[in-house]
């Protein structure tokens, strides 16, 4: 899969450093299982290189720096490599400060936003991040569209591993919806409202009205909000209401903190404080026979069970892929 | 209410200094609507010092710096002092830094996380901080409480106020749910499960299983524990199943994150990123004919009536305090 995503970007006239580092993210994405955002998102990607929404040439820019915070200009490029570099400065300026925080503004969809969550956790970092999108859901009482999905990233080392979770706004995505009224299946919980107003399980009922639901109703309206508002602000980037006048979603504002806990003390006392917190929740009394696993505990089963027999693609995006 | 408060916390053996500042934040909880942490709370915050489980006289003392992060002791001293320092931490340091960090370990109750927010936000400050508590819900699959509230809390300045977002992590608070109970109302949406193990909107019925829901069922519930294990390892302190031991919610640990936006940029234009938003957000169609309200932004209405018509308290609690 990375062979031949790599000759599709080479084709497409990326440097062969950026196409190995694409082709790696979404190869990885597919391999953590989370396809939408790997193998199933690839097309997109080089659908949005050919409509000129992505430069595949541009490289983020520094905009501003005071202490530890730095702003870059993520100038349309490759929201993935974007990501990433803005964790790496994150990561940098938290080996200069403790603490650092890179906002990038003007940078397009970082596909899944795990992926920065591992990629500083792996390398000893607690990681704070979130993106805002496109418009996609009302606020809590409205009808209408006005908040992003905003995913938020929060992961910290574990296990020679991480504990990496990654959330969006909304109870459930939109691809959620379409995949479970695909397949005829109401949701475990109430995903949003029907057309009458009412809270409901039917996933077309709220894919006809427009109106998912955010985590939590008003709670996760609320954050939404704010995130976004900090995403713009600490970025000096666009705002949901203004990405959501574009032709489609680009030019989005993000922000990604990191805190080098290796310094902030004895790393055998900062593991232990979090392996004694993982013992206890593992302890969880479950309501049937499934094990209680903390966030990204089963990413590694599917990375593994992936590596082992490969990585299960659909066979109809498998065959869009090899024509790219 | 400020100077009976004052005057309970000076014959209680509070300095002068500590006093006036305790009736402050205690009054201005209550002034702002947040009663359950203002007045209702006051003479369990009296009764903890009493059993000792409260230090009046203790300080915050620095474990260690590492660039623009602090780690504190809080030394088991008033929670709503402790939050207050550090939050001027928080900041002294982002005046250094852009950004920083001041991580509390070993304070007591924060009482309401939005002073904190409204405190750095007023002066001029993004803010991001946490705390966590004792255990009071169980994990998604699970039936046995090991999460905790853990409050979120994030905040902007905004139109010389601030923009306050303040959640805990269950949709609904016990106090919450008692108070429902106590009025023989039902939720507006679930807030837990029954002793049968259903969804249920009877506060009654969940108070009996002890199984509130977290906001976003799966996802607040992976919140919930990644904020916990954030503010152990960044203070060094005590983890919800530790706290959850104490013979009272004491000894918790908190964070509190600031960023120096007035020298990030244009001060005129970052207002405008805030104000664009909210007057978009403020066009949300509503479902009925409520006003579409952002995060703190019914507390300004609930102090501007507060302080005119002055603060309802119920008789019982005001009889209760008068004889502190």
């Amino acid at each position: 899969m990375q062979q031949l995503f790599n000759s599709i970007l080479l084709k497409h006239g990326f440097t062969a450093e950026k196409a190995m580092q694409c082709a790696e993210i979404f190869t990885n994405n597919s391999i953590d299982g989370v396809y939408t955002h790997g193998v199933n998102r690839f097309p997109r990607f080089i659908e949005y290189i050919q409509k000129g929404f992505i430069n595949i040439h541009a490289e983020p820019s520094l905009k501003h720096q005071l202490g530890g915070v730095q702003q870059w200009d993520g100038n349309l490029g490759p929201g993935v490599l974007n990501a990433m570099h803005a964790t790496n400065s994150a990561m940098e300026l938290a080996r200069q400060n403790g603490i650092g925080c890179a906002a990038l503004s003007n940078t397009n969809h970082w596909m899944r936003g795990g992926t920065y969550g591992w990629q500083a956790a792996k390398a000893g970092f607690v990681f704070i991040g979130w993106t805002n999108t496109t418009k996609l859901m009302p606020t809590w009482g409205a009808v209408d569209s006005k908040l992003g999905n905003n995913p938020l990233v929060m992961a910290i080392p574990y296990n020679n591993e991480a504990i990496v979770l990654d959330m969006a706004m909304s109870q459930y995505s939109f691809g959620a919806l379409e995949l479970a009224a695909m397949k005829n299946e109401q949701l475990p919980v109430y995903g949003g409202y029907d057309t009458n107003g009412q809270l409901t399980s039917d996933p077309g009922a709220i894919r006809a009205s427009r109106r998912p639901l955010p985590i939590g109703y008003w709670k996760g309206a609320g954050l939404s909000l704010l995130l976004d508002i900090l995403a713009a602000v600490l970025a000096g980037g666009l705002s949901v209401h203004e990405i959501s006048k574009k032709e489609t979603e680009i030019a989005l504002s993000q922000v990604f903190i990191a805190i080098d806990i290796n310094r902030l003390g004895n790393a055998a006392g900062i593991a232990k404080i979090v392996e004694n917190i993982i013992t206890d929740y593992h302890q969880s009394i479950p309501e049937d026979k499934s094990r209680i696993t903390y966030p990204g505990e089963r990413v590694l089963q599917t990375r593994k069970k992936n590596l082992t027999n490969g990585i299960p693609v659909l066979k109809q995006v498998w065959d869009q892929v090899q024509e790219l």
